[in-house]
């Protein structure tokens, strides 16, 4: 079991979440692998919920993913079920019917159809999931649910998180003033694609499945598929959206709501970099003049999963030559000679070689700081992207070298 | 300036390397950066010696590999000067003036073209390289070539190796005996290709360039470019070969030259990942079961390559579903429910999950060792592959974190 690490330097409080018409949410300790914490999440949606999902691209995903995604073909949902502590991963049949086992009994107290209840579950891989534990806890959960339960669901999902992630936003859609509202959790095995291993959004908008889906897939392009913590894509990667329609809003324009949704799921995904796993700094990389977006996207993830520039920002260290050796090795069009580098605002390197009467001080001090730019300017092209990452320290060896023991 | 760190509990001793005919070699401490040590080599090649070599593919080399790749179109080298300490990377013109000013003097004291001198560097990237102390300090340096300096060699080009390599081996080439030794050094910013970041091999055996560059591009496709400390790929990795034709053997069979170079260029780049940065143990990774052998070895790489193998293994922790999750995240064509998983050859998941009456105990007990073997059959195919790493502990973070500081 992981020890609790101190809550990260990086944190953000938990804003208050208001209600949000049509859900009714609450955790509970269901004793999954955790003592004395909830550890299990119910969400009770009102009929008429559409609901839009993103997934893993890892090809072994766990039983709750293959669960979710057949689930996702109706566009319906009434409930979703969350447990941390154990992923339901790599469990084989069992794990399949274990999810299945879930579903049931939170569709029995919904009263709904198996299948449109989600299901995510978070924590180890590979070790049978008690489901057990979870159908027996889950009649006096849906008995408790409630509209302000917001912290307690933030707080029952952590894993190796040492604070509970959360955002709100108002949107506007047809002169209809709508909230949306989310809850994420996750800080190691954190790459592209997906980047936080479980996302939950809820809005009263009504907003028919299919615009639903476009517009979270489009955000999450734009938010947890640009933040890494270690290179290592998790198994369990979920982002659910779901629109109860409560608010009233008419069909047809989306007013603002990609807009403030997208800013939501940047807001969530930043929260999952803050904390992660051991993370000291948070680190912004811009790749500005390469040939391509996809291209500058490409180089800025090799400079964010450098183990190299991650251990020289832990270290405080203006280390630029790590940072020409990542884009280097990315594979993309570059040309040492034409290579710009600056930390901070600062211009530490211009084609190719250091900056004339180049004075480290101004950059050692923003070294210091918790929030670390790195600009890339490759001098090709056009193509643009941003990614988010944090330092590796040795806080992230000591939660990983004794995860289990 | 990085602290010494304590020899690697993975070391190996050096052998003891016998004269080669046709190279004399020696150290001295031109003070580069390094007080108190040698830290320039050079080594003198007998008339008629041919060059192969392989260098870095990161796009941002440093100035000595654009020089070594030039001067390896005639085939021909008569010196080889080689500084630890700054790697003359990312210093632009000045950079290549450097490369050019130190071949021109050990040109002019051996008595051939500059183009048949051979450059190498490394160190810290972006740093101008004081070119003049090594200029100076060669005349001395080459008065003192011996043909019994290999130790002092092996030890002038180590930056933060803890442990000086080399290795021998003995050929038989047209019936007469002929002798392969190199030294190498690296132990971070390993990852194909290429992976260590220097490696020089000498041999009195006469083959011409030609074939000698095609063993050793052969050699090192399944050696250095199998190996990966921590994904990060340097600018300066070159690996030369030099034969002095002094064995005079008959041209045209090869004998078994080509199996003896293999085997010791597999030995340099074992001794290199022995040597990974705060490494304590050796990890094998053997795929078997892919769609093609360039898939298999993907597959290793990426479980090579996965933070969260890597620092599992550093907490002794047969945490198998990390390897799942490394094998799902690599891309290839894998079925999760076909997927088998050994470590220390016994099996820990088939077909997708636990093996029934899975006995952990000697599996732990292997984890307890130095030398880590892991398996994985995809179940796909006949590919094949095996690569090497090491695991990822506090000491690769407090060697990189204060490196240059």
């Amino acid at each position: 079991m992981a020890k609790p690490s101190p809550r990260s330097p990086l944190a953000v409080d938990l804003p208050d979440l208001p209600a949000i018409p049509g859900v009714r949410l609450a955790a509970a300790a269901a004793g999954i692998r955790y003592q004395g914490r909830a550890d299990l999440v119910m969400v009770e949606l009102a009929q008429g919920t559409a609901a839009a999902g993103v997934f893993t691209r890892n090809l072994c995903p766990g039983a709750p993913v293959d669960w979710c995604r057949a689930a996702l073909r109706s566009g319906r949902a009434r409930a979703l079920v969350v447990n941390a502590g154990n992923a339901n991963v790599f469990t084989g049949k069992a794990g399949a019917q274990a999810a299945a086992a879930t579903a049931a009994v939170a569709a029995a107290l919904v009263g709904c159809p198996d299948d449109e209840v989600f299901i995510a579950s978070t924590g180890v891989i590979g070790e049978a999931l008690p489901h057990e534990r979870i159908t027996a806890a889950l009649p006096a959960l849906h008995a408790s649910l409630r509209e302000d339960g917001w912290e307690q669901a933030a707080r029952g999902i952590m894993t190796t998180d040492t604070f509970a992630k959360a955002a709100t936003r108002v949107a506007m859609v047809g002169g209809i003033e709508v909230r949306i509202s989310g809850i994420a959790k996750g800080s190691g095995m954190i790459a592209p694609d997906m980047a936080t291993m479980l996302c939950f959004v809820f809005t009263d908008a009504r907003i028919p499945a299919e615009p639903l889906q476009a517009a979270l897939a489009h955000g999450v392009e734009r938010s947890f598929n640009c933040i890494t913590v270690d290179s290592d894509t998790s198994t369990s990667d979920t982002v659910l959206l779901f629109a109860t329609g409560q608010a009233g809003n008419p069909a047809g324009d989306l007013g603002d709501f990609a807009v403030k949704l997208n800013e939501l799921l940047l807001d969530l995904a930043l929260q999952v970099v803050r904390d992660g796993e051991g993370a000291q700094k948070l680190v912004r990389i811009d790749v500005a003049g390469a040939v391509s977006p996809q291209s500058a996207r490409r180089v800025a993830l090799a400079v964010g999963n450098s183990p190299l520039v991650k251990t020289a920002i832990a270290g405080e260290d203006a280390n630029w030559g790590r940072i020409v050796m990542a884009v280097g090795k990315a594979g993309e069009p570059a040309d040492r000679d034409r290579l710009g580098i600056a930390v901070g605002g600062i211009w530490m390197a211009r084609a190719g070689a250091v900056v004339d009467g180049y004075d480290e001080a101004p950059v050692v001090a923003h070294m210091r700081g918790r929030e670390i730019a790195i600009t890339v300017d490759l001098g090709m092209g056009e193509g643009a992207a941003t990614v988010w990452t944090c330092d590796l320290t040795h806080g992230y060896i000591d939660i990983n070298g004794s995860y289990r023991s």
